[in-house]
């Protein structure tokens, strides 16, 4: 249990500049500060976990008068996994394991608005910002409730040991679905069809990548659950069978991209067989599908008891890694859901 | 009542050769031969009109194993209304009026499939391939089905004039919505405010087209009906709205083009504005919702009736203005619904 002895410091990770293409490390700053103190109504907590995701790097930018943005010497958003120092917030106590927003920093205080207590007993208390968490959330929204797969359907998958395309493979593959995975390093692809279960991947770092993929789709693709953008999606969209699904979920490759690609323009080509195909292509972004998430933590909490459904946790040791890991991740450098552990966990 | 004299001769249009871009005269033959007789369980119409629409374009083409195509040396497919010269089909006798596809030509045999019994009494028969024929069950079904508009929002449809564009946007009046056209010429742009009561219409001729488009547009677009692809298109993406429905019917401006444009490559710049703002892009085609035809016969028949749908027509004389007439389709030179008058109509 955390001591909050006098001369504790707080130390947070501000976002300095906007990057221009790939975040550089002058693009943050590590800043301390006083802990401080809840105000009625409040509860303070140290964060044990930082949940690293891609779309931190869309917060980084300036708002397009859509998106969320943070602001220039604001601390880096982000979920985390923390414990109560102290509460004045009825309902929570000081020890309680809780999932909140601390960001990039050590302590944070919170009105309780998105916390949720968290038992140790029921799973990993880090899972709470992974596959029982907001990724979780993700694959199981964008696949089932955008993708719409159907048993006997090819369903592929970019990104595929990731935090979320792990678990929307798996979950294709419990509903009957025939998986491809696309990753990237060999042994990502091994750890997918192995441990994941899919029944193909093939890495997009393969020469003859679109032959590769079509391989391994010999029936064609009838859902693909984008994560990737780029050459992914080019190799994937003459293979999409008439009526197949594309739930824009994300695309890791266009986020550091400065100016568009050098042409030409396949605009046309996309939208022409979107007719001919009769495709549906969707974005989603989890945060309006919150109606959804005492469904998805009943099933994938089942299916991860019964060892159905596994996951893979990539963890780095400290606040002062975000940003290094933060750029792996943009450039597919980490193995699972990754993670900060931003203080010891007391559970493991 | 036509009169089948010994010696009468059927024309057809032929395809000759595979158009590369834009179809020339001599992509196209007209050739002559005896009339068919009808053989048990068949009947021979005469066709009274031809009607003319873009997706003939994509028959044209090779086939890309989706699309059906239109054989070398093969008559021309086509939506007809034409009138029954002898018939041993049940339920069709001599000089009834049908809805068939006889295609690019004078005469031909049926076996009733995708036959419709037509009453004068009901509609003039020539709107049993317009506004109440394939276009305008396009209409409905791409607007009410794949749209979803709701009142209050606005709607943008492209080719407004058109066979299509001027009933997807006096459904989507009718519906409560906020309508914006974009049409060509500023007579067609008149027309589609002072006659089918859209709200504003837009000349993608205009220099400053965007502009233009945006000041119509000044709640951003909720649905956009995409009919034409193309410059239209790029100005509509950056207007579109959070949880935008873009059904994509056509895109005529790409149908001639034999290489893709020049880049930039605006893929990416699309699917990440379809992420962001939650947009669904999605084809269809019209012949998947049969099921709709009575739903729209009914609502858009009673329209008609009420006086609170409109139409109008383009209809060129004889069947050799059949080519020049479509050439002019491609390039948008028609004002209405396309129709060739094969033979007189005995109804007007």
């Amino acid at each position: 249990m955390t001591d909050l002895s006098a001369g504790s410091r707080n130390r947070s990770i501000t976002l300095a500049a906007r990057p221009e293409g790939a975040p550089r490390a002058t693009d943050f700053k590590i800043v301390g500060g006083a802990v401080p103190r809840p105000g009625p109504g409040q509860l303070l907590s140290r964060t044990i976990y930082l949940s690293l995701d891609p779309y931190m790097r869309g917060r980084m930018n300036r708002s397009i008068g859509y998106a969320p943005t943070v602001d220039i010497g604001g601390v880096m958003v982000g979920g985390t996994v923390g414990q109560v120092v102290e509460s004045n917030l009825d309902g929570y106590g000081q020890g309680d394991f809780i999932l909140c927003s601390n960001g990039w920093q050590e302590y944070s205080l919170s009105d309780g608005t998105g916390v949720r207590r968290l038992d140790p007993a029921d799973a990993p208390i880090s899972t709470a910002v992974g596959v029982l968490g907001m990724p979780g959330h993700t694959a199981y929204v964008g696949l089932l409730d955008i993708g719409q797969p159907k048993p006997g359907e090819t369903v592929v998958v970019s990104a595929a040991s990731g935090a979320v395309g792990a678990v929307v493979g798996q979950i294709a593959r419990i509903k009957g679905c025939r998986v491809v995975g696309v990753a990237g390093a060999p042994e990502k692809c091994d750890y997918v069809t192995g441990e994941l279960g899919f029944d193909a991947c093939v890495s997009r770092y393969e020469e003859a990548f679109p032959e590769a993929l079509e391989a391994a789709c010999s029936d064609g693709i009838d859902v693909y659950f984008e994560n990737v953008g780029g050459a992914v999606f080019d190799a994937v969209l003459p293979l999409l069978n008439t009526y197949a699904r594309v739930p824009i979920c994300g695309r890791i490759a266009n986020y550091n991209q400065t100016e568009p690609p050098p042409g030409p323009n396949l605009v046309p080509r996309v939208m022409g067989l979107t007719l001919v195909r009769r495709l549906t292509i969707r974005g989603f972004i989890i945060f309006d599908h919150a109606d959804r998430e005492p469904d998805f933590l009943r099933d994938v909490g089942a299916w991860i008891r019964s060892g159905e459904l596994v996951y893979k946790e990539d963890v780095v040791e400290g606040l002062e890694q975000a940003v290094p890991a933060f750029q792996g991740l943009l450039k597919g450098r980490n193995f699972g859901k990754l993670l900060v552990r931003v203080a010891d966990d007391p559970t493991r």
